[in-house]
């Protein structure tokens, strides 16, 4: 079955907007065998809107409209759909009654243009939207001799994405052939784009069954297991012999081999902390509080992370690290000598387990020949032993960052598993 | 004059990846006065980008084809635009011999397909590629007796973009009729957003020659004002006329009213702090490193921040910012009191012009009724007079930790404006 999703609304049309729904509904569509054959974004004008509808249902057997449903001059996706399919629209009395007791509820008078989200197209079914005022609808009809099935869905996404997953999926599943998913996502930290491929390529293309994606950003790598069978242990089988056969060639690298969902590098880390019951703390200079703000984005992450230094200045190396001046003046501040000081400087200060440190140039200015942008040093310390890295980033500012953010919560990972 | 952007590629099509390049042109086509009407994507399959093409045709004057220029068998938007139009495709020999001698600095033989790439469209110029392989191809052709402009670009960011604005956009300067356009971008902080638009919406209705985008994220609110006109003058005098009667509502909330392109409120903070040659230190509990980590995305941030403090436990709150732990026990970590008390001890500590410090409760647990998720005070101290304010954000841990981070920002720059 092909699919087409049609996104209304003239905001996403400026350079400032983009629809974000579509990849959600994609992902439920998908789940239901459902293959997305076009998107299109159209502006709120019904002539344009009318064109989308009609081009759509000549090459799709399931279109879904989203937004244009509210009750502003500019919604226009009820009348396209009348026009685009010669469709009468009829106010539904239930649904005005519905209006005026949520306007009542908020204590204001019920604008005139509201009940323009109680008209229905002709035989469609409307869709309760328990986050907003404007309903959906349903139309399963003979468009041209073929069965199509369309849905208008509104667009802000805390109403579209409940909506459609409470009726439109249980309504798409009782219409197409029974599938069963299984899901499975693979991370890898710190392995080289191009070698993930060399190594996994092979492998998965010998799964014609099993779709596989791959996702790459600066130095995470996720890998998407896909497989929709009739029968859910053959499935469940297929996945678990690719999975297998990835988690073998990738080794150490890989760090969450978690079900349908994934974890991520921090939440391990934070994961292998509370089981070590260790305590973590960080001295960042090139990473500016990078590496900190990751950790504590994981709600209860102060269970384990004390906190640390954002040691920018030399002179607060000294103070919250303890470096010795004469230590930065013989191998300057991105060094090893002084990443190791600093690692075991905030270990002391703090009292944590472990003392976790980065130094480096991000750029794009402030490198040399010999220590040019991009060049990092990471080092940990857990009081009996302190291990260091030296790394070359390539890319922007921001680029280099992350890849040091993601190479220090590796090596936390790599001491503590 | 209407365009549609048609983005080329199944991997669009997946839930993991998005079309971005659109965005971009979108602006560039902006700015000549072409408005997009429709977005299309599509995946790497002849037929449905024969439809694409036609559909394109049948409803915009410009229509540009991003992606599937490449050497693989996947790579179909030249053979798609030939079957759409009945064209021709003939070898460009030029071209093929450019593919030789580029294939042979890289050392290697050139795969036979690699010629696919020197195809060119019978009656198609092609546009040189400075960043890939495959050259664009621009046609300027009759389609049922209207006059069509249809550009083929490569779909890669880092060719698209160039090509497209060395190639593309002084083609359309010389057909489309000659516009001026004047852009300006306001920022303002921590203006509620609701309150922004009350104030702002019956100013730019009166300017329907001038279009105004608002976007607003965390406490940080983005307008861009846009005309064009043939006479330049005029213009600029429209932008300015709106752009003076928006500041002056905007008060002291606006932060920035730079020109074509807009400074961040980092930018700004770090530019008031090299005018006054002060520096800045931190003290983060709640943002868990996220006011270090913004203020450090700035290239060349050093000259005037010196780093700071994660002082997410309450030992680290006294080891480095001093606070008493009586202080803690008598108010609670979350309090004006504690806030105030890490502003003034990480300016002591580190010897920094400005202490900032921020804590609260970013959820999602650790809330009770007298503080609940969402509560946050900043503090900041200059050594003489020490201020504070208290705060409620709404929303998930990591808005409240945006919000945070952005009054933090904003008391900043309010200080030493």
């Amino acid at each position: 079955m092909k699919s087409e999703i049609i996104a209304i609304g003239s905001e996403m049309l400026t350079p400032f907007r983009q629809d974000t729904n579509s990849l959600y509904l994609t992902e439920k569509l998908n789940e239901l065998g459902v293959t997305v054959a076009f998107k299109t974004i159209v502006g709120d004008r019904q002539r344009d809107l009318v064109s989308a509808v009609r081009t759509a249902l000549g090459r799709a057997d399931i279109v879904v409209l989203m937004g244009g449903l509210g009750p502003t001059e500019d919604d226009l996706t009820r009348e396209a759909v009348a026009e685009a399919l010669s469709l009468a629209l009829r106010r539904d009395n239930d649904q005005a009654a519905a209006l005026a007791v949520r306007a009542a509820s908020w204590r204001i008078p019920m604008p005139q243009n509201n009940l323009k989200q109680a008209e229905v197209l002709e035989g469609a079914v409307l869709l309760p939207n328990l986050n907003g005022s404007a309903p959906g609808q349903w139309l399963d009809i003979t468009y041209e001799t073929y069965r199509k099935l369309l849905m208008l869905v509104p667009g802000p996404p805390n109403e579209c994405r409940p909506l459609f997953d409470a009726e439109c999926i249980p309504r798409l599943r009782e219409i197409l052939p029974p599938r069963h998913i299984v899901k499975r996502t693979l991370r890898a930290a710190m392995i080289p784009e191009s070698q993930a491929d060399e190594l996994l390529a092979p492998i998965y293309a010998a799964y014609k069954d099993v779709e596989t994606t791959i996702l790459a950003h600066a130095g995470d790598i996720q890998l998407t297991l896909l497989c929709a069978k009739r029968n859910a242990a053959a499935a469940q089988a297929r996945v678990d012999e690719l999975s297998g056969r990835m988690e073998e060639v990738l080794e150490d690298w890989l760090y969450s081999t978690g079900g349908a969902s994934s974890e991520s590098l921090e939440q391990i880390v934070l994961y292998y902390l509370g089981l070590r019951q260790s305590t973590l703390a960080v001295a960042e200079s090139c990473t500016g509080g990078m590496i900190a703000e990751r950790v504590t984005r994981v709600p209860g992450s102060s269970r384990s992370f004390l906190g640390g230094a954002i040691v920018y200045s030399n002179d607060l190396k000294t103070t919250f690290a303890g470096i010795a001046p004469e230590l930065i003046a013989e191998h300057g501040a991105v060094s090893r000598e002084v990443a190791e000081a600093m690692a075991i400087g905030i270990r002391q200060a703090t009292g944590a387990t472990l003392g976790l440190a980065g130094t480096g140039i991000a750029g794009p200015s402030g490198g040399t020949e010999a220590k040019p942008g991009g060049l990092v040093y990471i080092a940990l310390s857990d009081g009996q032993k302190t291990e260091s890295v030296e790394r070359s980033f390539r890319g922007g500012r921001d680029r280099i960052r992350q890849w040091a953010t993601q190479q220090a919560l590796d090596m936390i990972r790599r001491r503590l598993r």
